[in-house]
């Protein structure tokens, strides 16, 4: 039995479908999709783009990722309908996808990693879309649809960077790059944690806005490329805590220098993916952990939603793109121009 | 006040004076040490090489190093004499030197972590040796002072990545390389905690001997170079729990395959020293924790004290040099035809 | 559409009906069950005994518990029938029933603690029973039905107190109490984790059977009523690093004693419920951690089976009943005098 | 060599000399104190009292503690000379006692947990105090004497309840238990954290301070007995994550209530020492954590002071006492009706 609410016979779509590459991205449409026993399907009202998006939609990824795909990790709705046997949520409910949309709790396996939205499993750039009952999760009553979308990627991963992994805590120094949206997140996060930050950008302008926003201190990596030995320097010599870092293995030989022994360096970028020269020695001389982050579980996004509820934070939204210029939304994103996240809004 | 015992005028050392090289390392002599206040000076019987020590007489572990040095960061003796304010021990008590002197518990600094011995504090290939009375720790009472002398560095590192970072439990699955000391100490701890070992070498006799000593499984790393996708499919897939990375960046990549998702790889390796091409994108995908490991401290030292006390457990000691040929003991490590540990026993 | 094999379409069962207390556990039929959406039907083939199956029979455990109820939240069969959307288990595969159905990992909330199997949940003293498919767990290869069969209440109790909570390591001292299911089982663990055993008992047979099993010291508590202090005289005055308490508040006063400063105290047992005078200053001044242990999470479950299976660990069953005799398997739990698991056969 | 500033020949202390009690603490004069190896001597500029303080003296915390004592484990001076050996501090410098003066980090030993101020070493109600030179603290600078006198033993202990064990965290709720100097601090330290604060008190007025200095919601436990059902309700509920638990076994019961499943209580209090009738089998049902807090070590006092120093936080100081009437600040204590600390300034 399905519990349903009015249902079109035909669903709205952007999808891959001849080949990776932005150009292949295009409108399409769908048999209005029916839950399984054990799923949901909800009417997705905002999206929200990460660069893993991109990443995705151009082949870098998963070159193997078959297609067609509708993108997205993303987004968040109305539930239309629910499958057999699921009471976790009803129809009405206001839900986000868990980005994994199999890993509740614990350590993740092979098998639970690869249940992510936006590919293989299909995402949010649709008007309708269906997920697994597990993985539909509440958002924080304050915020709005578009507000909302931002959260399953970009936050889950700082909040799983600073606190799941970092335990962050009032008192320490956290070094962000740039003003992508994790790195945003993380800088919210950070103060809401008592934490110090230290912010690197290579504009001036995104600098002021990330200090209008809390940050302590920041440094333009343009003018100052070796930016590890300035942010020890500037923790009486000590150096951070933290690192969330973003960039890769390209960036990696700077953090190392910024982090203090015994310190944290998050790894969640692939922004420079493939291969680099790093040296780890230094790694190993001053017991460094550096710890893969891939996302996050429900429970640490539970945890996340309540903090957020109980401070009231606000996700810092770029721009939004209507659902038809979802392209455009792309273009901005791969300009790297944004401050925050870059949404789309659907009906 | 100071207790002491019979005191010589003079003592027997090997040092680096001129420059560094192992043809550098001589025999000289010092005045004999008094210990001063929060000092015990003990006479050194047995002493045990590390590669590190090898790479610091080399002047590859950190040029900068003043000369002159007594290098070798093990040693047992017996107090001869204490200093003001001592009550930790005693003359007559048989103590092992803390290899970091002053790293007690917790988190290092970077100014706990410079009081090594070996360099830059003056080592154990000396007749006598001065230690600060907190870094002057007991030895188990069953093993000889060569078997005691193998504990401080190599036994201690083993310790810290399995059961201070690693936390390794009956069930996992840990991956060693190689039959230097660090490995052949993870062999025996792993064994002890209900582990399953996997061991690399490029050596069947090895890999024999690594068997007899409670291996489950050997792979030929010659016969094998992709010997990460071997250990994961020797593990159903799933990939081992821990790796004991002594290699350095040169062999990373295939313990970054061989790895479980969520688990750890302890950084503990020098031998490949330098950048090297790393890819770390893995890392991230499957949340990967690669944990520099350096050494450990002293309630580390203390638990893995108790364990191998309660096993009776035996280091394996490769060879055993006397005091004067402390050079064919070094020329013996860097061969790498050895298994388990190299001694220089004194007097 | 439901997987199924032969079914019939009435099972036999024990089950209270008219009240609590073992005289109104009696025999009865049901209907044949049909898996839901998202469970599985087990024919079960044995099954295992619990203190907490006996207060739940007798009332104690939650005097609310609606009746009827079908006791017994441990046992073993094979897959009859899947329902809809399940693919974790297929027809024919052996498991067991996780005790708390819904807690895969992390931690716990009310919800997911009431979904126990044996109360509230209708539990194996049946000829078939009905899980979650999420809820429904592999067994280790070795082990027969009736071993396979005590696993899911007492072993993964005793594997969440040493390890999960109590992260048991080489060299760690654990005091066991007495000779019951999860004592016997933590015996075992704390002997696969290369840890020594001191256990406590009122029978001097029972304490030499024990130490047959691993145990490496045993006290007589009649003889000895202060054992703590005892215990503690057999760590050189430092303490064990664990106790496995059973007894309730009964027994915590001797616990607190024989622990260690920044000792843990898992606490698993209903054996003495109800108030009871505790003096908590020692947990302060010592620094100590009482630890609830409520069974454990499907991830712990998994972990316990790889070490129980690498090291082809065999339960200690005490004495087997047939299904028939169900009631004479209670009483002879009630009577105390076991060692090891109680369990019942089935067809 | 002792490098030592002026010296005086005899220094004025309060001292309990012929027995317990606050009638027999008692002006009196001891020799100025010289500084052995590895001590220091500081002028006492500021101290604080505790309930400890209050305890000892009526030889109730620990009624085979040895007389002559000088009290107060909590002073902040400035080194008046350093003794042989002593590199850490330097005269002149101001510095805090760490109250458990050789806890430096990690687990703590039956001896370290000795070698406490203000019994059995004697504290710092003296014009002159000696200390381990590893016991000699800094403060955080932009504190006055006063309030740096506080952070010792209330403020460490709060911090290490709610960050070394609690690991508190943005959006977690905390329970906390009167207004005495730990639960300000607590309060504080939760709110620089991010979390949510629900504090209990006799006294409305005192609960509307508590408010104004950031606790969320207040209950009057006077009026609200079952205050644990208050606040699980309060959190829609769930429970809290922390309580930090002032009130010892009295009310423990309702403190257990409150808890969420998984949840922790920081046993920090005494004030209701001796024995008490607790019900623990909720512990073990809801898996909660009884953690005992025993102030905490010099790596836990150094985080807490980069927090405050970070947030400019200040100490709530309730009123200050000259040295001459210590013993009125006592009785200002024993009335409980402070909020905040109680402090004696001396010269």
């Amino acid at each position: 039995m399905v519990h349903a609410m009015a249902q079109r016979s035909e669903i709205r779509v952007h999808e891959l479908r001849d080949g990776f590459g932005l150009d292949n991205l295009r409108p399409g449409t769908r048999p209005a999709p029916v839950p399984g026993p054990g799923q949901v399907t909800i009417r997705v009202k905002a999206a929200s783009l990460n660069y893993r998006d991109l990443l995705m939609i151009r082949g870098v990824y998963d070159p193997r990722q078959p297609l067609p795909l509708v993108p997205l990790s993303d987004g968040v709705g109305e539930v239309l309908a629910v499958g057999e046997g699921v009471s976790r949520v009803a129809a009405g409910d206001r839900v986000a996808g868990l980005m994994v949309q199999r890993w509740l709790a614990g350590q993740p396996t092979r098998d639970v990693l690869r249940s992510t939205l936006g590919g293989p499993i299909d995402g949010m750039l649709a008007e309708q879309a269906t997920l697994s009952a597990e993985g539909a999760v509440k958002v924080p009553a304050h915020l709005s649809d578009l507000e909302a979308a931002t959260l399953p990627c970009a936050a889950l991963t700082a909040w799983s960077a600073l606190v799941t992994h970092g335990r962050v805590t009032a008192g320490d120094t956290v070094l962000l790059q740039g003003t992508g949206g994790v790195s945003i997140f993380a800088l919210q996060f950070a103060r809401m944690l008592g934490a110090r930050v230290i912010i690197t950008s290579s504009s001036d302008a995104k600098l002021a806005r990330a200090r209008a926003l809390g940050a302590d201190e920041g440094i333009n990596y343009v003018d100052v490329p070796e930016w590890g030995k300035v942010v020890r320097a500037r923790t009486g010599g000590r150096g951070v805590d933290l690192v969330v870092e973003v960039g890769g293995a390209g960036t990696l030989g700077e953090s190392i220098r910024a982090v203090r022994p015994g310190g944290t360096i998050a790894l969640i970028g692939v922004l420079a993916g493939g291969a680099a020269r790093v040296n780890m020695t230094p790694v190993l001389m001053n017991q460094i952990r550096v710890q893969g982050v891939l996302i996050g579980h429900r429970e640490s996004y539970g945890a996340m939603c309540r903090a957020i509820a109980q401070h009231r934070m606000k996700p810092v939204v770029d721009r939004v793109f209507p659902f038809e210029d979802a392209r455009a939304a792309f273009d901005h994103l791969a300009d790297a121009s944004h401050f925050g996240k870059v949404c789309v809004a659907l009906g």
